[in-house]
């Protein structure tokens, strides 16, 4: 099943918009777990077992992994996933953006190695540091559009001659040219709605992926009703919201996975509240 | 030693420009090692030890272990630079780019785990992902400015209302208000000499890492009159003129490492006679 395919069932299935970010940093795990990488597979599948009823997708971010050196755990991870929870689509968030030979051998990581449904890609080397991921038949490419943090407005916010900023061109070029093989999605942060409305006015198809509610305190419903999905005239693309450490870390004690499923709970529940 | 030093120290031990890319794909293999990753090592080492008294730095691409899932060869590659040539900087070609908590699980991966002396990153998430990487004191943060591919026109060519081109702009950040501690440099690909004049300009003081020579066409020659530095009256940066396939499989036989050090000393000489 193709991605886009997979995160319509999940919606659907589990009646959720709400993606779990999986950013597992053992500094911050719980009781006597603290510190211990070696147990980040634990920690990450108790948390999906807890939440995979709650999900639109989970979203490992590679860095925690790589930090440490728990990539055979990340494998191992995304495969439970698949395993326990055969309906929710996995995002590896791992943000390349290399070109040519390179960018197929990120390629081969991704799809091949961890077996991920969808990637985040960083679009600055253009369209051929892009199509190697497209070869993937079904498989998502979410490139980076308007990211959730202050600095995101460097380079992203400049207007160019054209009276475009460089985000809205992204978008323009991940909605059109770029587009071959409806792979594509876009990241636009939760804490800027108003760029949230304006990527889904250029790109009312593709799929969202908005991090940034939580801890880094993008509000909710500003996040659905800027991205969510047009009239009753029309539907546009799904949106993907997702929560890392306001989840992950809402319990500090043994109880950590029952914790996190009732801070999941109560972000889809607000989420859904915003939709009507 | 700071990385920016320890580049000024290889270029006058080795009299050299040239930086040796590590891509090591396994179905280039030579002879019985084709197509085997657990020799990914190997290969790499012999490479190193055959031309490391050539190059002003070594660059690992590590999506090339990734692939594979070889980071622990990566790990053993990068700590026998660091014993065999310790006077040659690691630069890991990453292009990592990411915010807040991350960029520090990835700052930690680069400089902790694999213990490299600089890092290639990407700037589009702006100077908040880039400012993890800067609290390692003397390290070096690469920033792909103008990269060598012709996709890299889609974005980093565009023109600003301001009248500078994107890549401009990442130029001027990065030699300003950017460079706090003085880790920064720039990637300009050596496939467009005129943009490469053209960030010497703007940044008249930063290590230029330039890849592109090789297989991918750039001139040499023109490389260096374009980013070399300057005139009597003035010196500029240093520049890292990268090579990777066109020295890793210059053979294809037992005799791979002694062709690799043919090729990355005719590489040496031609960049050294453009210096005249």
């Amino acid at each position: 099943m193709s991605f886009v395919a997979a995160l319509a069932g999940a919606e659907r299935i589990n009646r959720s918009l709400l993606c779990v970010g999986l950013d597992p940093d053992p500094a911050r795990f719980p009781g006597a777990m603290k510190g211990d990488a070696s147990r980040t597979f634990e920690f990450c599948a108790a948390i999906v077992e807890h939440t995979k009823d709650l999900v639109i997708a989970f979203k490992p971010q590679i860095a925690y992994f790589a930090a440490s050196g728990a990539e055979a755990q990340l494998e191992r991870l995304i495969a439970y996933i698949h395993d326990t929870a055969p309906d929710v689509p996995v995002i590896l968030d791992a943000k390349r953006g290399d070109m040519g030979s390179t960018a197929e051998q990120y390629a081969r990581e991704v799809f091949v190695r961890y077996k991920a449904d969808a990637v985040t890609l960083s679009p600055l080397l253009g369209f051929d540091s892009i199509e190697p991921y497209l070869r993937y038949e079904g498989k998502g490419a979410i490139l980076l559009c308007r990211t959730s943090n202050p600095g995101g407005a460097d380079l992203q916010d400049l207007r160019l001659d054209s009276g475009e900023k460089v985000y809205e061109r992204i978008a323009r070029l991940a909605a059109g040219t770029w587009n071959t093989g409806g792979q594509i999605g876009l990241v636009v942060g939760a804490t800027y709605p108003a760029e949230i409305a304006r990527v889904r006015e250029i790109a009312p198809e593709l799929p969202l992926l908005i991090p940034g509610i939580g801890v880094q305190g993008g509000d909710p419903a500003a996040t659905v009703r800027s991205g969510w999905r047009g009239t009753a005239e029309r539907t546009t693309g799904p949106i993907i919201v997702s929560s890392s450490r306001a989840v992950l870390y809402a319990g500090s004690g043994a109880d950590y996975a029952e914790a996190a499923r009732a801070a999941a709970d109560a972000a889809r529940r607000e989420l859904a509240a915003a939709l009507v």
